[in-house]
């Protein structure tokens, strides 16, 4: 049997390709959308990819399953589970609780684990050569390391209303049958730590059902509302795309083919007004953004958190333009388009360039840690992390607004007021800065290091909340 | 908990680093000994290297042990079990059974797991924060997935006398601890598919005690003597190099620090006697190495076989000279010390240059199969794989003699025979075909694609074996 | 005045992009068809590409003229001179004797220099902010240094009658105005050592008229019967496809845009018939292709001579399969677009995965140059290098067939004799020798190292040489 | 002849390798110091590196001549002309006027042409199988392309008084000895455009004899008087480091071999006292610089003036730490070698690592176009660039003050006042304007796009200057 786990760090996000090489076939679960990391694995490892599956329909990513069966003439197997609102709406060999998929010598037995979703699938994997018993199992966003999948999704990112306590309800239910299993079955979960599927998941890639009835906080908890109380409690904000991958994910994707280079933008094509038109994205690291940026241009930093980020604060109808490099603007776009952001018109890659040629470049204000907290009066102080991460620790008289929200509060921030932005080391709040600049603030400062340096100063904390017009307070 | 499994295809090894991101320190099990590998993950990762083990004394690869000290001062942790014979002589901190490790909030608990070696050790990993229970287990070469570590080696390869049987009771013993742990622990060995240290290892990177107990054949033997002889049945012939990896790693080897590009040899710098001085080997695919190699050159072909090989053929005391491209020749000076073959003069990028500047190529003879089929009476045919897989299937008439055999039996090889070496696709029957080129045989063919190819064209193949004068007979 | 060399080794053919950093206009004189090189050259020196000239239709290579112009937007200026036979027939702005072209504060006066081709002209250009006085001139094909254009072409490569010595006439007449021209001026012209445009092309990029005067043989004849026999005596044979470019040149060639990577071919696509339908160019070295190789696959290596050795080898009308790594499969393609042989199939990177999977290799013999002495009489030897060459020095009885006229005198070339073919060192022959194996030859035997491997081991030369039967013979 | 120019743009500087093809022989005129460069171009064209010469001792870089010697054994040739202050230290064979060093078949005359500096002599180089007579002249910092090389650089950087009219009238009578050279022969200077040993270098490599006697300014005054004062005129400032270069190559500079990659200094090996013992160059573009960098730390960009801009703001005698990419560091390290700066200590690529670990981030800030207009008089503008930059066009009542004399002048500059700092497009004013933060200057103002934004943004501009207290005004 071959088997390997692909991590996308972006989406935290993994995805199995398990290989039967007597017969050379072999299944992808999960398949993310820039496929040719699979093409590539079974080419080296002499394999043909003959099955796609999904555990269920995502909400974080665009599943990549119809362009890698449109590139390999793969089959597709799908949960039929879950009812009728939970369908899949393109062909796919339907997929029942015990159903089995044989791939070569290797059968994945389908066990219905609803919860996260109510179409949710896992696999149970036997090698049949090594073992008539399961060695593996494939739990999506079921069961994760040290944490399950969260049931409030639906309800969150798509609006779903009502499905959340019935969905922590399935789930309480599934993890029965998980608990049911042998203790030494390895678990393969979809997602890693800082996914946001999960509120707690752990940095080590696998598990046994064994450790997890051991370790993970879910398994213990032996009291239905407990577990629903305590499930429901804490999830992070699910971010603004969830619902349209959601939609995509179950309608059928567009097929795109593996992405080329994009379009250079050269400075006598940018215009003036080209923010009117295009949303610029300006992925160069906090320091650079601050010191000189085009007006109206978000500053979401190239990294691992790219493709998250640009799900939360874009608009998926208007034209993406990124200031990036030429050597990152294939994988930004990658990242772009693991999401389904498949319109960019293309990427700057010189900003001075421009800035030169007379185009105006603004500055986001930083402000030290001495200086807010000899002078914190003069300041409003936003605090743009989630809110537990607010509960558990925050700066004086800060509030609490999500990144992610800014659009959805922007009422509650007073332009007239002098705003400090912050989050644990300034890249969030690079984000909700740079979106404020672009909504026509002027008195905004990035609290350079973030809470981080604040903390290092050896500044006073503040560790309670409450919640006031949507918008938690100290 | 950070966790990272780092392999090294051309040895088929697994080393591990794990680290406790609470406290920022890391450990790091059976290092190799290119430590940038380590050293990388930990600045990734923001870790530092504070402690390093060994689950024994290695035969298959020279350990880094010393050379990631001295890089980073983390301090060593050895066994002290197993008797006089078997201690480290170098300083470290000594393990016996139930010691433990402590690396911040991570505990690792030693197992005397002896049977592969007398000294041989396990780690029991239980991450604090997350349960009170160990979460995994780091087998070294006492537990594969699919397979143990064998007990022979030491006689095989080091030339211990009566250590075989010994090692396989101890085995036999040590595999009861391993079954008396819960099924739910992740095992993680020291190899992979591919290593000498074992017959079957499986593909599959990790397993767990329960799925090993269900499916390792070494699991299933309950009686003593009928475990021991399976056990020593089979066994693979181990490479020539292991006897000075074993000495090497107890008394402490050479630090070498990051090596540095090898020196490139002019064609004005190469002397036609230089096969006088050095060992040439040629790194090029086995086609071009028939077509025109230099004199005396040997073919060992850049692949994951490339340390194992090198170990087999080479003289430790000569200097060796690479026929490498540029871009490999860094790559391959690193399998050569990752074994101990430290001596490397320089490498031949384009022996091209050589052929034109009157330095006279030899050529390797092809067969194809068709024509042996047709005149086999005319060649004597040699089979250079193991013994194992010679006997599940030949060439009909041919003898076995393993190719790291050829310098032990080289008297019993006919010069006056006209002589057809082949192996599975051609790559082992390239190295055996070129040492006989060296030793000055002259009707030497190589069999083109092995005997896949011979099977793939439906000619007769034979299964049984018998072994005379040292070498095994159809 | 910004001025950029662009030399294409593989034609050795320079283009020229000259630019005006006033205005941040440029103009690129005889571009090669991949165009991306000069769009990259503008973008980095802040120019647009706003002009695009010729100063002939080209027999060597595939212009870049259309495919520039259709990425720039460029206007395109060619010769209207040379009579009715030799005029563009596509769009462009004509020229004519005295016309000038400008590009900002340059300017370019067309001067006639008819000889090479009859409507070949050159450009003196001033950089007037400079000096009112010409700096350089682009002679194209009339004057190289050291050497002028052949008049020859036409007639041996294009076929047409009669223009041979015509033209070297017009090239006489032309040379008195070239002498005419200030000593100052320097001459940059359109190929380098190597082309097949000229025959005693320097290796220094550039001259100047005074030089030129001095140096080039071709300027001190005064005698225009003697210039007209010296020009025509001893031009090597003009590649095949030369006739092809001429006529695409003229025409307007096709356009294909910035070349995408090739297709992969994998070991399943490939069928053994694939020979019957493609042309099998195996790129590797002479050594590789000499131990084994796609039966009737020719050995065309990738260096230099690339593209000249497509052209004289291959038919425009077959689709292309390359035997190349990942690596090289697209400048090889780029070698082969800049001749206009744009249908590749795609590329085969492993050759060895068609060995195992049953595809025969065959060998290509080689023999040593000691045994070719000894036993000279068995063999029938065939020089391959040009007549000049072989006239110089060649192998005692040997015949000399040019490698590029094997096709055409394959019948004078007995299969039931032992064949040696060399060159002189071994990369030429090797061509000839897979045209051989091609067409069904067995007793084929490539001479290691070529006459330079025989001179160095000291054996005997000739000197003298006869034609019969349109063979040379020694 | 081989023959090759290469160009080093961080210094401008040409250096030349010229080869007998026929004997394998190469010359090397000015070698820089990294010297892998030449080997290189050695290796790949088959010739020896046997002569290396120099036209003068160098003032802007350290020369390469030792360090290549000790890599090849070639011989060292240079001139014993200038008189006993200017005679080189270390063992060299030496050439007077008239003698030539023979390179095979290639023979380069020496002529004495003083005037740049006292011992500065020009090869003549004769093909002498292609011609008698010379083909190219390499003039060094003599003639370059519109140019002569500046007389002033010994009096004005190395301090030695009364030298630069006795220079200038060398200079003169050099040019006569130039001007009497056949029109023909080509000019290969030692600079291109943008070195800071003349003033007005073209931007075309080379250029002929009688094309400069037509184009050159320094060519057509006929006046010695008239020469001398145009001559001395507007010479761009030298910067601070020439001295120091003119000293190590006359006496010899350091041996160092081929450059590793520089040391790593991780967050912890930072201390926050770093910039007491080390200088600190920021290497990122401006904007990053200006958004935020560690105190005290100078902002010399990553570009082309690199080199020039550590010659000018550097302390030779201190350590020096770079921020730079991993990617950078080993180019910026040769950059600095290359002007004998060899005391790297190491370099940062991650300062968000260090801002986030409590290290303070200082910002610059930076002023718009449309501000300053408005508000001019609240704020004291310091123009840096040269002052013939200054004099042709600058922003009314701005002072001219050269970035490279700011240590100079510093006691001129108030710190009570607002400082705007300008340059063309701001990248020498972020130099200047971080040594004034360096020097604890708080109200510094970097003008957003310099001179160019504010000429497009259509501001008033002035052209008259006077100088006072050593420093322009307008």
């Amino acid at each position: 049997m071959f088997f390997e786990r692909i991590y996308e760090k972006g989406l935290a996000q993994a995805s199995y390709i398990i290989g039967c090489q007597a017969t050379k076939e072999a299944i992808v679960i999960d398949p993310k959308r820039d496929i040719d990391t699979y093409l590539q694995i079974a080419e080296r490892e002499n394999l043909g990819i003959t099955h796609i599956t999904e555990t269920h329909i995502h909400a974080d990513f665009l599943s990549g399953t119809l362009e890698l069966a449109k590139a390999t003439g793969a089959k597709i197997y799908l949960s039929d589970e879950g009812g009728n609102d939970w369908q899949y709406q393109f062909q796919h060999i339907g997929l029942k609780e015990n159903d089995s998929i044989k791939v070569g010598n290797l059968k994945l037995q389908v066990i219905y684990t609803p919860g996260h979703t109510p179409e949710h699938i896992s696999f149970l994997l036997t090698d049949t050569p090594a073992s008539a018993k399961p060695v593996m199992i494939f739990t999506g966003d079921f069961v994760f390391v040290g944490d399950v999948g969260r049931p409030d999704l639906l309800e969150k990112a798509a609006g779903i209303e009502g499905t959340m306590v019935e969905g922590a309800r399935q789930m309480f239910k599934s993890l029965k049958k998980f608990k049911s299993l042998p203790d030494y079955i390895q678990v393969w979960p979809g997602h890693g730590a800082g996914s946001a599927c999960g509120k707690a998941l752990g940095a080590v890639p696998g598990s046994t059902v064994g450790y997890e009835k051991l370790s993970n906080w879910a398994m213990k908890i032996e009291d239905e509302k407990h577990f629903i109380n305590t499930l429901l409690e804490g999830q992070p904000e699910p971010p603004k795309y969830f619902a349209k991958m959601k939609k995509l994910n179950k309608t059928g994707s567009k097929i795109i083919g593996i992405p080329q280079h994009p379009k250079k933008i050269s400075v006598d094509d940018f215009r003036k007004d080209l923010n009117e038109n295009f949303q610029i994205v300006d992925t160069r690291d906090k320091l650079s953004f601050a010191g000189g940026h085009i007006k109206g241009s978000l500053n979401i930093q190239d990294n691992n958190s790219f493709s998250t980020w640009a799900g939360w604060m874009l608009d998926y109808n208007k034209p993406v333009v990124l200031i990036a490099s030429d050597h990152r603007a294939n994988f930004l776009q990658r990242a772009l388009i693991r999401i389904g952001m498949d319109n960019l018109e293309g990427y700057i890659p010189d900003i001075e360039k421009l800035e030169v040629s007379g185009i105006k470049m603004e500055i986001l204000n930083q402000i030290g840690t001495e200086e807010l907290n000899n002078q914190s009066s003069e300041y409003r102080v936003i605090d743009v992390r989630s809110y537990t991460e607010f509960d558990q620790a925050h700066i004086p008289d800060s509030v609490n607004i999500h990144a992610g929200y800014f659009e959805k509060y922007i009422n509650e921030i007073n332009p007239d007021e002098k705003l400090v932005i912050y989050c644990t080391s300034g890249d969030r709040s690079a984000i909700a800065a740079s979106f404020l600049l672009k909504k026509g603030y002027k008195n905004v400062f990035n609290l350079s290091g973030g809470i981080n340096a604040w903390v290092q100063a050896g500044y006073k904390i503040e560790k309670e909340s409450k919640v006031e017009l949507g918008i938690t307070t100290g």
